[in-house]
């Protein structure tokens, strides 16, 4: 396996491009504010992600999905009121919360000024677990073009199942090995990486806000270790 | 239902952005060149067409597909060259009149400088047959960029059943009367047209060369019917 056989880059995008932390923990304190209520919004919005996370991971593996990611934000959500005694949030305000808030969340600063650069020598594509509209709206209000948006809500088997790393690579028409998957995460990474995927980890450290990630370190198996885009183009000849 | 609620257009690609009869032709011709052989290319490159499309449509009505519209352009090749006598055509050649080719259609000189306009306004996804390599490669090629690709390859139900438009409304999280189809086939518009969706016929009196379109005369039934891809944006208000 080598770098120079990649032809596509498939991106993580929920954390690995979106802050969705910021994006919930502003949404969440102003809506507080609007009750006279105080919380710690910052754990609250984790706490979201968190329930989030696992309602999706390997969905589909026994049977066809039955919600897609914005269907999870929202049950994550009424979790989270009904344990934090957020029971005054009104309704447009938990689908402004859930729904709103994820199809705004905006992109980390480092990366719409890279995904050209490496467009003009890689296919890019949102490889995603979240909604093909939460992919599109974040891309349009962040002024990112991907190549191709490969949502498991159209796969039917989500990360991080093997199946969905194989669709995507049959999808594009390559070996695993011309493939190159990007995220911020462990479990994202070692999974493409069991199916033949070539690997780069790109760090995030601010990704659940003050709190460190739940998994900081990069498994040194990766063929790539970043701190940001910029470098991951430089490591990928694609920053002329 | 009124224009003016329309959020997304899907677009045909093959045949309404790509020019698949200029690309298909030449390298017919140049082939048959390099063996001294004389053939109608001009005929041979809409048979080609013609048998491949007629394996695509309604493909997946009973059970999965099992190959996809590279795999039919394959098909339809090797139907010419037994029909035409192009027995002397390599297996390499093969694969360039059947694969690449068509990952390096053209597109209609008339769309280029109008996805962009027509992106600012709504979102704009290429809704098709063909597979997702074809768009991502012509799109690449033309300097095109998508807000996402919606292959049949990934729905498994391929136009015109009505599985396809229903999946492609779901996945946009829209009413079919916020989505209008844009193409330049009356037989996806209709199909279009009979699950709620918006219909805009876009005239592409060349697609087949000089023969004229199977089915030029667009049904008096779609909401905008335009000579080309400037007055579609004018029709859409999209021409700032």
């Amino acid at each position: 396996m080598s770098l120079s056989d990649v032809r596509a880059l498939t991106f993580d995008t929920g954390g690995t491009i979106l802050d969705w932390h910021t994006g919930f923990k502003t949404i969440l304190s102003e809506t507080g504010a609007k009750h006279g209520l105080e919380r710690n919004w910052h754990d609250i919005a984790n706490d979201i992600r968190r329930k989030g996370l696992g309602k999706m991971l390997n969905l589909g593996k026994d049977e066809p999905p039955g919600y897609n990611f914005d269907g999870a934000h929202r049950m994550a959500l009424e979790e989270v009121i009904t344990e934090n005694g957020l029971e005054a949030f009104t309704e447009e305000e938990r689908h402004t919360i859930a729904y709103d808030a994820p199809h705004n969340f905006e992109c980390w600063s480092d990366f719409p000024a890279v995904l050209p650069k490496l467009r003009e020598k890689y296919m890019c594509a949102s490889f995603t677990i979240l909604s093909f509209r939460i992919i599109m709206d974040t891309a349009r209000r962040n002024g990112l073009s991907w190549d191709a948006v490969f949502s498991c809500e159209a796969i039917g088997k989500y990360k991080i199942l093997p199946e969905a790393y194989d669709t995507v690579a049959h999808y594009l028409q390559l070996e695993p090995s011309q493939i190159c998957m990007v995220a911020c995460h462990n479990f994202d990474l070692d999974a493409a990486k069991s199916r033949g995927y070539n690997t780069a980890f790109v760090k995030r450290p601010r990704e659940w806000g003050n709190d460190s990630p739940p998994d900081p370190e990069p498994n040194p198996i990766h063929d790539i270790i970043v701190d940001d885009f910029p470098s991951l183009a430089n490591a990928l000849g694609a920053n002329p």
